[in-house]
């Protein structure tokens, strides 16, 4: 079990947003740290993240990180050099803190930032990142078959560059694409004239309850408002594991 | 929470090994399932799935699968489906039935034959998966950089087949390696021809105590004997998100 130290940092994964779909780890760590950061894009829903912990608060102190929804180069950067400030000085004060982030802090995650901010101030070994159950990972989980086996390649990445997912499409058996929304109709249209619109799926909000949207054929889909949490699953082809008589290459996952 | 039900199947990732990186509700279905199974390829350490759920283990019935380590075409098919029909006669018999997975339970794991056995033979709603920190999650963690960011593409797959590694490596941004023990001499030469030997990490046995290696900068590392989990990790390049001065594109994740 890992301890909670004075004056250390925990990037702290918490999942999709469900209390018991943290690890027991993260569990720990939010109930011992002093000072607990959750971040929170202007106009985003601030309670995903702080209802997920809600069963493990108590008295650690909780402070939200505002930063800008849009990118926007130097102010960002600007933005998350003060939070890395404001962090060194509860940690210099011998205080812990825990910056929590939906899904895992390495995955698409604004902790990143501050994680640069970080390392550049402090020890590397007073910082402590603990992996969390990625938005792909639950997604997958509502459909029953692998995302990736054997000599298969999955991919990750976001869909607002539509050209560059037409190019992923060829480079890898199983395409994960976040930010579908805002890209949808075109999207669909990419996976039509590919043939691959029946092979792929969408999930949003998945484990926000009545919110949550499972999509498993999306040739069946019919447009309708997604929330900016959307992923979208596309099954190229598979490389080998279903013409597995043919085989014998003395490996297996 | 999720409630265990009677004659349902849980495909439950466990995460890397360490008792504390399993999720809550990972921890909830083990303690409450009546069977638990646990996959053991022939000749592999059976105790690492068993060790890392020991303080969940009291009343539930384990049985371990032995499977070939080899890929073996139609034996393997073969072995999989007696063992979907020995799960179902448990279910039948209305007792719940948890397969453990180190890891995800659709990241290249070997559970996904089991659910393709399965879902042929049980209803859909009675197949619960519960994701699990998969390896590169846990190998990513022991640095303090992204995995991916903004329009980076993350890429997971087999270090087998190196001709596919040297392709993938000029499609995505940050690239994952399994299974990279076997290939690692070709491996290190095919990186260091590319030029991103120092932009390459290797983990093995990560959470497994004294086993574990961390390698920060590949181009300093003495060959040595690696453990079958061994993972390598290579940043190719980013795409945008350190040179953000020049952006402002409105989206950020």
């Amino acid at each position: 079990m890992q301890k909670i130290q004075p004056g250390h940092f925990y990037a702290v994964g918490i999942g999709p947003g469900s209390p018991d779909l943290l690890t027991v780890r993260a569990v720990n760590i939010i109930e011992a740290v002093d000072v607990i950061l959750t971040p929170q894009a202007k106009g985003s829903n601030r309670s995903l993240a702080l209802n997920a912990i809600a069963p493990y608060l108590h008295q650690q102190e909780v402070m939200t990180v505002n930063y800008p929804m849009q990118r926007n180069g130097s102010n960002t950067q600007e933005r998350w050099r003060r939070v890395a400030e404001e962090v060194m000085q509860e940690l210099q004060q011998g205080r812990s803190v825990a910056m929590i982030t939906i899904g895992d802090p390495l995955i698409f995650a604004t902790t990143s930032y501050l994680l640069y901010g970080l390392s550049e101030r402090l020890a590397k070994e007073k910082i402590h990142i603990i992996p969390g159950i990625s938005a792909f990972q639950i997604g997958a989980s509502r459909f029953h078959d692998p995302l990736t086996l054997q000599e298969d390649r999955l991919t990750l990445m976001s869909a607002t560059d539509l050209k560059a997912v037409e190019n992923a499409l060829s480079h890898c058996e199983t395409l994960v694409l976040y930010k579908a929304a805002g890209v949808i109709v075109d999207l669909i249209a990419l996976l039509k004239n590919k043939n691959l619109l029946s092979s792929s799926r969408l999930v949003s909000c998945v484990e926000h309850g009545a919110q949550e949207l499972v999509v498993e054929d999306l040739e069946l889909w019919a447009p309708q408002e997604l929330n900016y949490m959307t992923t979208v699953i596309v099954r190229t082809g598979e490389k080998s594991w279903q013409k597995e008589e043919k085989q014998d290459k003395g490996t297996q996952f």
